[in-house]
């Protein structure tokens, strides 16, 4: 932590931060300039309460010099981690594809999207049984009925099942079900949920909230990690920017620069990202190509009538295009979409 | 709702989205202009899934047209809605004071801190006892210990108790202790959250999200009204965008846009809406001039040392100028900042 | 400046920094922490291109500790700068209130409109001649017709004229006719522009661009200071945020931050920072009380008909209500609207 | 265009509406629903000053329905564009490979940068000669003596020149020895600037503003293409958003919305659009998995000395990692990258 004093600042101001550094247990380095006078702070810990300093007298700011996460870091493990969940794999050579739609409105809906997708070379199936919605008078999910359908279209296409709990206590009942819990975005800073799907065990992926920056997204990772549980696949879905075309706006740097920073695995979701069908499938191009290992995609059977989010949704025949693009670009980098069981 | 069709599309294919549009129990309304045919949707209800005809073949864009908020509305409830709990009334000519440290750090500071936001004319305490942290590392509250802290500070002072809840499974015992249930930034998308403090009957302060639309703030405070709690006030905390000398961007545009949409009272929070203790006293008094119908400001005996946001806090003295230089403003707009015992 | 090494530099890469530091003619200081190295570097200049550095082997990021902009700051003028311009004064204890069209439509039009703002208070007269629009197809200006009518304008009421210049050529012919020359948000950046406006001596209304800093603001500032220029008021007219029921997002909050950093007055355009009518006076409001030393409003007979941004116009009745209202909280605070012939 | 009247508008303010729409030569066609009247304006002109309209009494808001650019729009001109401009072709199946230094600052850098590139595949060179840069105490090119340097390269390489022109009063000069004129995203509603080079008949490569709506893009696009000039490249760059780990953030969507609005052919600048070198080549493989046309690379013969951009230029080996991984991508995708004198 660096903590610079303002131009003016008195001997007095810089002699007391000095104090206030070491009353922290930092060792308190000052570097008089010929503008200003900085004083850095050397020691192991990093809680944030630290920037507290920023309000002494005479302070400019406080810089933080360490990254705030730890056990997600590359530091702590160089490795890069591969989630494994049923048919699903994520991470390092493994390219996984999640695939299914929006909301499980019925069980033929739901059998017919995961044969397709299973066909197509989708490594395992999404679905929402529990949606969280804008709006209360949106369709909110089939709750466990939802839970029911995709057990059986696991039992019947052997696919992984990827599904999002919204709330602490539905953790236990969605877990019994799920092969892969999804945290929303709208959840990201749910510290409770966090903590219960960490002590669930259960692999997990976190999507990044809109508004969340990266260092924020490995923070909540980090809640996870913490109650012992390493299966974290991060997912970037998109963040609210000022671009009206897209629902959301794409940043597909997240993905290299969280490879460069910690050992988890980096999944995007090509939907949400963008917010319409026609420009799924050349994001979801990019994203591999960018290093992802691993996308999340909505198919419907007939997005019209999809009961959510059908603007952003393919059809059976789109997302086979998309597969058929997806595996030629992870050809050329080397790499595989791949199901767990038929390892590379 | 108008759907326009792309500009080639082909007569099928507008016949085709007429027919989608009275299959959702829409009048159809198609009107074909030079360019291009939009087909207008007439009807009463408003539920989201529509959008999902964006997916339709030929179409262009979906443009919905009412409001997806309605129990908030003024159209519903032409009267501006005033919230009372204790001391504090919100709404209308009534200017509520909410002032408090970030955490309930020791009964000592807390009281000190009720003794002094009341003597500086506050009309409630602000204190977080859960404390959502962005660090699993960082400070997480005293919990109950805060919450019985709170309460006594209470019992001293006379001053209405704000506190924030962090889970469904919390609200019972916070709703023991507090007057005010605040809902976080971060929670304001927990729906389950919302229904359980809507559940509760005790007033609600509902934070904007740094990434949420007012419309989605509106159907967040929806799904509370919804549960038949009409107590909810809306807080502007601040927006995430590119600006980084503030921690967050102030948009205070929003209080009068609420105004001319809902009856819900507005508070403004220039601490968090800042980030920085310099900035907070100007933000406070330009929310009262932009209509602010109250504030929540965090104070602390200490700000150097406090264990969360000290970089946002007021001193004992600095929030005394605060009040003064915005019961000022207040005058000139023929408002006043009043508890609720001692009506305006 | 600091240098922050990464985790696992190795001597020869920090060894390496410590030359190059010293090579730009900086006395560099290394602080060996117990996770990371730092380098701390020493020195007046604060050229832009040592964060060039960053690109060195084993170099995590460069942190800049000075504020980039000179001649703007406080430090090098603690008092503030009062800009005079005909009936215009802006800065200090002096608010001034600029007022009319946003574009200069016609003689009767513009008449009508500079004869109302002054009957309404207004200390000097907005209007544009030379009208940068987003699109070709639309409405460019009057050009030197329209100056001369401005000039008219201000011939038969005695108010200053403030006119936007688009262009380096155009500076000597709207500086034969305008009191303050104006360079719009598009231009902030033009930096020829920036320097003939500097040269031609004339007060400068400067603009904010929607994604600027407020640093970048200062350094654009810095081009007119630097041809020998004192007179350059600020303008914070809203940035592009996600925010889609304002046109712009109005960052009240730097008016404060400018204020703590710069001599230079700071104006507030609430019209183009809200982007709607009845949005502006309640803005206009709140940036008096954030401390505003002026405002700039777009007025209009008859907005419906105007031939650019009609729907943020105010009518003359609009605009009287602003005055009397903005009056009011001035004297809350204990400030002036006062033109400069009649001083405070 | 639609006109949506609030809620409770009056039948007069109604036919108020319906008569302005007819004023403005289109034919009204009022829609009476359950809650709101919308009158649908049907006509063939787009000007933009019919937004006024929003301004009138008991309207809530106008919609635009038509696209506000023409000449760029494919369905003007279906088939894509492909510019050609010496070595460098971009459009269709050619993707175009431009790299070099920010700024030239030497001859011997240039060249030697020249020589790197082409021998890696390029099929143009970059290099700025005359440089806007936010600060003016910054390095401000070589200007004409830059531009011989360039020419020189030309000679010696065969690659075409790309170099940015910052004045409607340069374009002259910089045309003698450019093959394409660059526009940087600081000048992107310069206007003036843009009928420049839209009269000079050069090839343009047209910088996004990093506030800017792709809409915005199209509509400066417009400027030039205005002029009777039909050689013009759109250029994604990044936009500036709260993420704060990249200097901007790079919307990849941007290329296929691009593409399925407009014939013009679209670039990506990986460079600026991360500000980091460690996250160019990832970017830059996505860019051309997104289906760009081409690609705007800074390299730079050793980036820690450089004068500007050193922290995200490549060196001459990066540069060569980046054209080989780049190539795998084109070919996986069916496309080449290739200079227009080995057409494809």
């Amino acid at each position: 932590m660096i903590v610079v004093m303002k131009r003016g600042a008195t001997p007095e101001q810089i002699a007391h931060m000095i104090e206030r550094v070491e009353s922290l247990g930092l060792k308190p380095h000052p570097i008089y300039g010929t503008e200003r006078t900085v004083i850095a702070a050397i020691g192991e810990k990093r809680d944030e309460h630290r920037q507290s300093l920023e309000s002494g007298a005479g302070v400019e700011e406080v810089v933080p010099i360490l990254a705030p996460y730890k056990v997600a870091s590359l530091e702590v493990k160089p490795e890069p981690t591969v989630v494994r969940a049923g048919s699903l794999a994520v991470g390092d050579s493994h390219i996984g594809m999640i695939a299914g739609p929006c909301s499980v409105e019925s069980e033929s809906q739901t059998l017919a999207t995961a044969r397709a997708v299973k066909a197509a070379g989708a490594t395992a199936l999404r679905g929402g049984a529990f949606k969280p919605r804008t709006s209360p008078y949106s369709f909110q999910g089939l709750k466990e009925k939802g839970l029911e359908i995709l057990a059986a279209a696991r039992e019947e296409t052997g696919l992984a099942v990827v599904t999002e709990v919204i709330a602490e206590t539905d953790v236990a009942l969605v877990a019994r079900y799920a092969d892969v819990l999804q945290i929303g975005a709208r959840n990201m800073q749910n510290y409770r949920l966090l903590e219960a799907v960490g002590e669930s065990g259960k692999p997990v992926l976190l999507k990044r909230a809109p508004a969340a920056t990266l260092d924020e997204l490995l923070l909540a990772a980090e809640y996870i990690l913490n109650m012992g549980n390493p299966n974290v696949m991060l997912c970037e879905r998109g963040i609210r920017t000022f671009e009206a075309h897209t629902r959301f706006t794409l940043p597909l740097a997240s993905v290299p620069w969280l490879h460069q920073r910690t050992h988890l695995p980096v999944v995007v979701d090509p939907s949400h990202g963008t917010g319409h069908t026609n420009l799924v499938t050349a994001m979801a191009m990019a994203a591999v190509a960018a290093g992802a290992d691993g996308l999340i995609v909505e198919v419907h059977p007939d997005p019209e009538t999809a009961l959510s989010d059908g603007y952003q949704s393919l059809t059976f025949e789109q997302f086979e295009t998309l597969m058929h693009r997806c595996h030629a670009i992870a050809g050329a980098m080397g790499r595989q979409i791949a199901s767990n069981d038929r390892p590379l």
